[in-house]
């Protein structure tokens, strides 16, 4: 893998045109098919055998088809990147290249399917009659709170792994790059004050894997302010939030939120002023990870906090959810994981951060490059290990 | 492509089972995905332009994305080769190696879908829900008669080509075979005396494709005889063609319908009794396409009739639907026909027939090898053409 040097000016909209004429994945034979032996080995009569195995051991099906180790990259297109609903056909780009992520990074093979839905009681359904087909789900791109629904749904009616990635991908880099954050501020990572605006995927499952990383003052921010025990409109998710978060009891809007705070993460889409920011904490965190345009300009939020990142490529401590799930897909896939839980989220975290700390950890080195291809390996690892010790207590 | 003589010995088992370990197919990115660059183009932020475009201009996605000439090889496992209703996941070798010879003959990519349901209705919803995944659908191994009611109401749903390969593919090579096989006879094929022994989905889709050659005197048998008016034992699709076949009113068993018949079709997986054959007319012509067990093994078949077939790679005369599908699909796809029409279907045969006709006739070839790779090619081409003859009208 190479760095940002390679970067030889902005990316041109015939570069991007031309990349992607034919789309840009292709289904290829793993072995020849050129004599008639092949092809009585891997059709008629030859492959008779195999299915005929499969029916008499279903769990031959893992390791004598490719279904075993595919993951199906899912998506209604109700929630695409910035562009919101633009639908199935127009979500394919997207899935094509997380399609391409996962074998770059993953070594997996995985096929884009895209459904022509948004009904969550049909997505559910088809996704359950297509099982057979593939290995695991990595669901993407669909809109909160249809998103929390379906995932959860299939986490519990399926017997592998289901993960969405917007949620938990997302959430596992911001907890790797605040680890290391808190340790370079030289505060107590569980006692930080933490503000996240936006409270769709992104948002609640950051939240959620704070909580579960033992951070007691989470102050979740939706569009309307401070999700609080005070609100009346908030939907069952939320009002489910706000009884686990804001344990002192904060309301109003952004400013109040961020007085004292000792990191800020934005996930929202939306901006933050200026002066909000003078009422940060000393050496304060900021994430500001909306794409392309942050909440907060990096060269902005400097001036009152400590540690920035982004989710951008061309500032540096990119947070990018492609160093979460290849990695842990691979090795939920590897170790014949069932569910991608909590503990494997908070293992996956750790073995981000842990390669930015040995690479040396800087205001500038939070994260390791979103193309550095010792994460995907590490992540796989620590997650396959979290699945060996479930399996032995 | 090289021809029988590679083979060496009978394949193992230990060969079958090496060759399928980990499953036949891989995914691949088409284009490299090493750089930050290559990163911004395939992802984002590069992505989502083409993302939007294709939300704009709905026809981008058959250009932008893969899935404007992606074959979906779709099947629920209920029929499986000659082994019967064994399910989806051990369906699953067949449809890769499916995918594999789509690729391999007509350079086509291709994803295998297998699902979990043999409920009519809810494959043909789970299979419009895909649509936008993919841009043409191969039905493949689903029992009759609920392939047909499948495939006809995907046929009018959906607005991509949409074929049961076990139906058309089997029933054009049969007609390749039978138009030079004819004129090796001398006889006048419209005037073919016809049996096909078998009316499940190859045996169906033989005699329609006979009917739209011209053919009169086709006479269909299931497993409890001729197909008759007199048979009050017969499910719809049986008494529709019980209604458009056997014009001399033939009623009984195999010996009363191969009494003067030119030609014999053998589709059932039964067994024909040698002295049944007595009953052939002169030249006749025998197709047993039983696999692995032809109803009547081809030395004693052409003691009876001047031309014999089988669909084994180790007698002479393959017939084999993989010189029909992947030109039947790639032109369709090349030339961006929304059907496959009988025209379509008609044309094909003879593309395949041409070129046994181009390397000189005889008793042992009147079909090209399962492996010729000028055949696809050449079928697409017509298919093509058909296509674009459709459009001027």
């Amino acid at each position: 893998m190479t760095d940002m040097n390679q970067q030889q000016g902005p990316i041109t909209h015939e570069e991007i045109f031309g990349y992607h004429e034919g789309g840009k994945l292709s289904v290829v034979s793993k072995s020849p098919l050129k004599t008639r032996r092949d092809l009585s080995i891997a059709y008629t009569p030859g492959v008779a055998e195999v299915s005929r195995a499969v029916h008499q051991d279903p769990a031959m099906a893992n390791t004598h088809t490719w279904a075993g180790r595919l993951v199906a990259v899912i998506s209604d297109g109700s929630a695409v990147l910035g562009l919101g609903d633009i639908g199935p056909a127009a979500s394919l780009p997207v899935m094509e290249g997380k399609a391409a992520l996962f074998k770059e990074f993953g070594g997996l093979d995985s096929i884009p399917i895209v459904l022509d839905t948004q009904d969550v009681d049909e997505i559910v359904r088809t996704v359950k009659l297509l099982r057979p087909s593939f290995g695991a789900v990595n669901l993407e791109d669909i809109s909160a709170p249809r998103c929390f629904e379906i995932e959860q749904r299939l986490i519990e009616e399926l017997d592998i792994p289901v993960m969405h990635d917007d949620q938990h991908g997302t959430a596992v880099v911001v907890l790797a790059a605040l680890l290391n954050a808190a340790q370079l501020v030289g505060k107590d990572l569980e006692g930080l004050k933490v503000v996240i605006a936006g409270a769709g995927a992104a948002g609640i499952a950051i939240t959620e894997i704070l909580l579960a990383q033992g951070i007691e003052d989470v102050v979740l921010m939706d569009s309307r302010g401070i999700v609080s025990r005070e609100r009346d409109d908030l939907n069952a998710i939320k009002a489910d939030y706000a009884g686990r978060t804001n344990p002192r009891g904060l309301i109003g809007g952004p400013k109040d939120a961020l007085e004292g705070a000792d990191v800020f993460v934005g996930v929202s889409g939306g901006k933050i002023p200026e002066e909000y920011l003078t009422e940060l904490a000393e050496d304060a965190i900021v994430f500001a990870l909306a794409n392309p345009d942050p909440e907060i300009m990096p060269d902005v939020a400097a001036k009152y906090a400590t540690v920035v990142a982004t989710g951008r490529s061309d500032f540096p401590n990119q947070i990018n959810n492609v160093l979460a799930f290849p990695g842990i897909f691979r090795g939920a896939l590897d170790a014949g994981a069932r569910r991608i839980t909590s503990q494997m989220k908070l293992e996956a975290a750790r073995a981000i951060a842990a390669i930015a700390v040995a690479d040396g950890l800087s205001a500038e080195h939070i994260v390791p490059s979103a193309l550095d291809d010792r994460v995907a390996p590490a992540v796989a690892e620590a997650v396959a290990a979290c699945v060996r010790a479930d399996a032995q207590r």
